[in-house]
């Protein structure tokens, strides 16, 4: 018999296969290895909880690869040998995937191997919100949970412990943010079912929150 | 006209007259000034972030009063003039009390003031969760949501909404037991309307998640 964890860890390992990708052209795109992320460093904790806030106003001015490589692994990195996370998550079970819409296309965060995987080549940020920001900011991550994987749970507690963990993740991103001099906002404000058709996502994936990351300025 | 903000304010500054106190004893009971939090110190980011992890074993060991103030500010306390949170919140409402339940009875934590406000002398730390070391660590974080300050939307969305609030403020919790050397596990596994009705709730407001908070042992 599997223990959950080894389940879990079963899950994770087909992820890469379970995300298939929903652009056809994107499998023309080659995953991305991104460079390891820099393991220690930042601010005192208590500082970046001083400076966390949130920004609503972002120039199109991009992160470049190593910051983006330190971002993914705060949100959502491993963070220990049991190939757990940054944040927690519910049941043991993996539930949420990072989509990170830039100006390029669609990529999905991979943990296990610190890379993005190519999901889409259109440039779909404008998607990603009902705020106009969003299309012109950098970087927009999109929080999609896999329903498929709480099936015991209705469908309205589904979306409440994905949401959750996305939230989890978001805090990170906004402390990492605080501490590097990006600014950041967790976004409600998204049309969840016109975004999972523009991701391709099946039907039993759904978008919970995105976030906006990127620099201050108008 | 009032902006949303200002509206928020008000909420904020009547929010010590909402909180009446489910046990009428605790009126004998006085406010709880907490010592200043220090507003710098901690590990960096980084190491925070690599030392997250959730804790099942408690000892009964209770944490210092000093650390009690640093952890409650880094919750979800004033980081800014403006008023703002460490964690953000909905639509700039804040719709989340953090209840306090340790063995002498139960308080809320009232950020303007950093101070914690009486609202049960009866130690209900059992009644915080389904797990048997609720009981005995020493404290329990009780994410307590407004809904009469959520009007316009349907009861799930508030529980949803309000949940990812908690999670924000949770992750905050997490990130500061992991710099400080303290063990936490945020609870999902929670009889939340049990809890309400201990808590002597008004039928508004509802209970989300829990936090245990302590020291790891046996």
């Amino acid at each position: 018999m599997m223990t959950r964890r080894q389940a879990s860890a079963g899950i994770l390992a087909s992820a890469a296969l379970a995300a298939v990708p929903g652009d056809t052209l994107a499998q023309t795109m080659k995953p991305l290895a991104l460079p390891p992320a820099r393991g220690e460093g930042g601010v005192p904790l208590t500082q970046a909880l001083r400076l966390r806030h949130s920004t609503r106003e972002y120039s199109d001015r991009a992160p470049p690869m190593q910051v983006l490589s330190d971002l993914l692994w705060a949100a959502y990195g491993i963070n220990r040998p049991s190939g757990d996370r940054t944040a927690p998550y519910w049941r043991h079970v993996m539930v949420i995937d990072l989509y990170v819409a830039m100006a390029d296309g669609v990529w999905i965060y991979e943990p296990k191997s610190h890379a993005l995987l190519p999901h889409s080549k259109d440039d779909l940020r404008a998607q990603t919100g009902l705020q106009d920001f969003v299309a012109t900011a950098p970087l927009n991550l999109v929080y999609v949970a896999h329903g498929e994987r709480m099936t015991d749970i209705s469908p309205e507690e589904r979306r409440l412990y994905a949401s959750v963990d996305a939230a989890f993740i978001g805090q990170n991103v906004y402390l990492f943010c605080a501490s590097e001099g990006l600014a950041t906002v967790f976004r409600g404000a998204v049309d969840q079912a016109k975004l999972a058709r523009a991701l391709k996502l099946p039907d039993t994936q759904f978008v919970t929150f995105a976030q906006t990351v990127g620099y201050a300025g108008a």
